[in-house]
């Protein structure tokens, strides 16, 4: 008993293009057929459930490749401060007291908020623990994700625990939805030896689990602009170009690598990016809200670099809006070189879908609607008035369409969000037990005053 | 009979600043009282209908200080091109055919989108005709607009008939809801001596309306940087500053002069701004999405230049949605800066409210909840899961909340919306209405294969 998707606008994301009047079959969890809609009925004239997508838009799920789903916890907790004084006066210090069941109900909400938006596939890194954590959270909303944990020198031999502990529990599970990656927090908080021992590790993982599917290396790369003077300080690194070099030197520089951010660069680190076919996750509202600065896209795009796009965690952005982060980076580099032809819509979708999944290395089923690969698929209500006219399905998704219009979301071949309702999760339960945990590490963190609203 | 809006978290965007647990009452058009909810009951025990607003947010209505509210017909048409090519090829040959009708349908459905969205005061600039118009369309939908005439020296015979008809008409009508303004389109298309003249005619009107409200005078100034160049090539103007200088030494600039854009200043022209009482519409997503750059914002608001927000047209833009030009607003700045702390969600969110009310000289009756205001009033429910939990008010609803969470609109003491349905409208009617005629405005201009879809 299959699943058909019929006469909405499909936008495949591959060659095909959009398709009117178009149609979509999946059986299980992967697309069979994409066509127009009279051609896939005359060929497939029953044995399958019909979808209606009369007047609405039909997409990949959105892939977000840079995340840290947990945080949901503090979303707004500290706003416009320098990011210094953020990082240790508010975020570290509340982060230290949070519980592994913290993370696994912040991760929880974030993942159902994502969904709700069109976004199908997270990647995310955060702190991992046994029992309750971030792939769980994934795993019961129903959604797909790429999920690490976060390693310091500071803790290497725990680390290195977790991670193995991880990709045994995790990697590759329910019915591949799930997967892990290696996740050096950045170049300044992890010293080159032990950068090597995990790029090494991740080496050794994909090695292990070849059968399964890739494992990344996930890493904050020149998000601002003192990297190269702490890693200077703090390791006593004699370095002399930036930071990518820096790295390249390491030999952690390849297809598995996914470098997050990527703001400060200098051009010969561009170059030694796409020579090494590293993939970079482009997060403008959280680089514009830190005041980190703007990613050169652009170039990087011109460079042959593959860019996928990011919100960060809600901690530094404060939405995990995937259509608001299209928009963002479809305009920023417009306004900055005063050049309203960059960053076209279509590329924008593009880093949004397949370019998302090439940056996770999962592109063979993940990013395009096309027959054998996986059924991640969102229908978009383009008829509000907001919404309308409609001229162009692309330029519309990325300039005048809302998360809010998302109405339906597959995620490998079922209906998780239907008319706005995720049948997952009983939210209010859901959003009761998140208030519960939070008031109850504002209690910890004596900041009772915090609990007041909301 | 009045309406009591009761166990909200009002924020009043006056010094009284969030009232939790708090209540409005509103008697006809006005807010009689603000407080605590105990204590508004205590002193007003019955005589009100109840308006539950426990677990929401209480805001002033947005007011967006530049709009175009006709091109709606257009949202979308053409994106990602060079301006010049987008006005000359794209934009004006199809504006040139569009009906009277259009104008009003398109301006109509722009006003329910923009109070779908919270927005109850639109100060938009468009082509005036007696019969149908803007002015006609927020009447309708029962929200509150300043409208203007745009202006041109190649029809000022015409234009001059059509601004006294305008403000005959409309000025001051609907209990006060309509205004209208004098809209020279812009330094380069309004010759010298028209541009003095149409600052007489503003001046005369507002000497005729003294006793019924303030007339602006609304110019796009600056928006981009050739301007200079093309006062002195058109009018043979001999030019050695900025436009800013320019206009001044026109006599032009004062307390009613609205500046839209104000991208490309000259630090003296800041000072200028400042010192005539000019107020600026920050209109950064359209700035960003036409190439035309940054406005200088920080430096106004440091030289205590009023700046309120505007979305503009829908063509440049391509939503009315205020609560992301807020963010926008608060991001860009922290980005192109690199520095977190300037334009904080505190300036950003008086900028949409009582700063967008003092850009249109109307703060003594709107943009904040005080006693003696106009009861223009959104509730906007923070509660879904993407906007949980929530610490700040403020922080909230410039970074975390969409447009789509505003659930009731009081305009003029009267509910527009209530659980999102706007009820002076009927949206199906109207959104076939407008769909008529953008495809007959396609038909005329021979473009039938833009009428495929939506």
């Amino acid at each position: 008993m299959g699943l058909l998707i019929c006469g909405g606008n499909v936008v495949t994301m591959s060659e095909k293009g959009v398709i009117r009047d178009g149609a979509v079959l999946i059986e299980g969890d992967r697309i069979i057929e994409v066509g127009k809609y009279d051609d896939v009925k005359r060929r497939n004239p029953r044995g399958y459930e019909k979808l209606n997508a009369k007047g609405k838009i039909v997409l990949p799920g959105l892939i977000n490749t840079h995340h840290h789903l947990a945080m949901s916890l503090l979303r707004g907790y500290a706003d416009d401060m320098p990011l210094k004084e953020w990082l240790e006066k508010k975020i570290w210090p509340i982060e230290s007291i949070m519980t592994s069941e913290d993370v696994y109900i912040g991760a929880k909400l974030t993942a159902v908020e994502s969904v709700l938006g069109g976004c199908t596939t997270v990647n995310t890194m955060y702190h991992y623990t046994p029992e309750f954590n971030e792939a769980k959270a994934i795993a019961e909303v129903g959604t797909r994700g790429v999920v690490g944990h976060v390693c310091f020198s500071w803790r290497k031999n725990e680390d290195l625990k977790l991670i193995k502990s991880l990709a045994e529990k995790w990697h590759g599970v329910e019915n591949g939805r799930i997967r892990v990656s290696v996740d050096p927090h950045a170049p300044y908080t992890v010293d080159p030896n032990y950068m090597v021992e995990l790029w090494n590790v991740t080496l050794d993982l994909n090695e292990k689990y070849r059968e399964k599917a890739p494992i990344i290396f996930h890493i904050h790369l020149a998000e601002t602009m003192d990297e190269v003077d702490k890693i200077r300080r703090i390791f006593g690194v004699n370095l002399n170009g930036g930071v990518v070099e820096y790295l390249d030197s390491l030999g952690v520089l390849g297809r598995l690598t996914l470098a997050a951010h990527c703001v400060h660069l200098l051009e010969k680190e561009i170059a030694i990016l796409a020579s090494r076919g590293v993939k970079v996750a482009h997060s403008p509202v959280s680089n514009l809200k830190l005041g980190s600065g703007v990613s050169p896209v652009p170039r990087l795009l011109e460079a042959g670099v593959n860019v996928g796009l990011g919100t960060d965690s809600v901690c530094s952005n404060n939405s995990s809006d995937m259509f608001e982060t299209m928009k963002f980076a479809a305009l920023i580099h417009k306004g900055i070189h005063m050049n309203p032809s960059i960053m076209s819509a279509w590329k924008v979708l593009q880093m949004a879908t397949i370019d998302g999944a090439k940056a996770l290395n999962w592109d063979y089923e993940l990013g395009s609607i096309e027959p054998g690969k996986k059924a991640d698929i969102i229908l978009v209500d383009a008829q509000k008035p907001h919404a309308i006219p409609m001229y162009s399905e692309i330029s519309h998704l990325v300039y005048a369409v809302k998360n809010s219009d998302v109405e339906t979301v597959i995620v490998d071949g079922r209906i998780i969000v239907e008319n706005r309702e995720i049948k997952t999760v009983k939210t209010e339960e859901l959003v009761e037990e998140f208030l519960k945990s939070r008031n109850k590490l504002m209690e910890r963190a004596g900041l009772t005053s915090h609990i007041a609203c909301g």
